[in-house]
């Protein structure tokens, strides 16, 4: 498969990256340290990477950027940091990439474990990781073409990097799976 | 208790307030049809309303926009409407309304069947539900003097409103519990 990553250059991303190369093509984008180069918070950045990159069977998303910190402490803009980045940025790589995904593609979205797991600090990634959710669980019935869409939640980011994170990314990617969430620290308990 | 209803003149808010009124002391407040207005989606309208309303034991919303329809055909406008609005505007009333909240008081928000039971159509109302439950269940825990925060999910919006909409507010108001998603439809069976 043709698969583009965004967000390869992070811990996440290039353990993904690294794991999905072994057999498939892979793109890399990311904020800045790439080939190609995308910003999440901007639409238009979006749909330029889409405009460059053409057909993709794949597509896979390690990147989004949420304020951590007690709810009441947060500004307006950490609020919002975390709505237009890691919400809506992933939500409009579905938006504008299903155009660009073959039949039977797919998109794999970056969750937390903040959403099911509640901790003091994380009330506003708590808030974007279960919308991002949310909204996987319910297009997973409106995408075309038998395009399927999950999101992973790969657990504490500790290096190095368990296998485990680009093995679940791949599940992702190869399985006929749509409207899941996969948890690792649930697979790896 | 002095309770403040933001949304107090819509299907669903009438029904509380009027549930409400037999036991409380009810301030209405809605965008333009009651003595105090109020506009989720503007921070300062929502700053405003308390410094009018000044200490209330409870804060009811059962106000909040959210666009329905396939998101693959929603706007940016559209899905930006449920985000500012039923979503930070729900999770500002809370920011901005601990200052005014009294001790062991609450806040009760209202989220949707769509954030656990996705339907065609739904995707940007399920992102914009589950993100507030998400908000919900984290919030709990770093709410300051006793302050309670729960949801309901106040299930289709027929008339006449069953009595179980305004019983399960109350229930979210009066009874310890922090953290939680009444979700009617569950409780109606």
């Amino acid at each position: 498969m043709r698969i583009l990553v965004v967000g390869a250059t992070g811990k996440v991303g290039a353990a993904v990256t690294e794991a999905l190369e072994a057999r498939h093509e892979v793109l890399r984008a990311s904020l800045t340290r790439s080939a190609l180069t995308v910003n999440l918070a901007d639409p238009g950045s979006i749909r330029r990477l889409y405009a460059e990159v053409g057909r993709v069977d794949a597509v896979v998303c390690a990147a989004g950027q949420a304020a951590f910190g007690p709810f009441l402490a947060l500004s307006d803009a950490e609020f919002a940091l975390g709505l237009s980045n890691k919400l809506m940025g992933q939500v409009n790589l579905v938006r504008f990439g299903v155009e660009v995904v073959a039949d039977d593609g797919s998109f794999t979205l970056t969750t937390g474990l903040l959403s099911r797991h509640p901790t003091p600090g994380g009330a506003a990634i708590s808030m974007v990781n279960a919308g991002l959710e949310g909204f996987v669980r319910a297009a997973a019935s409106e995408l075309p073409r038998g395009i399927r869409i999950n999101a992973v939640a790969p657990g504490p980011v500790r290096e190095p990097i368990p296998a485990v994170v680009g093995q679940t990314y791949i599940q992702a990617v190869e399985d006929r799976i749509t409207g899941q969430v996969l948890d690792i620290a649930a697979n790896a308990g």
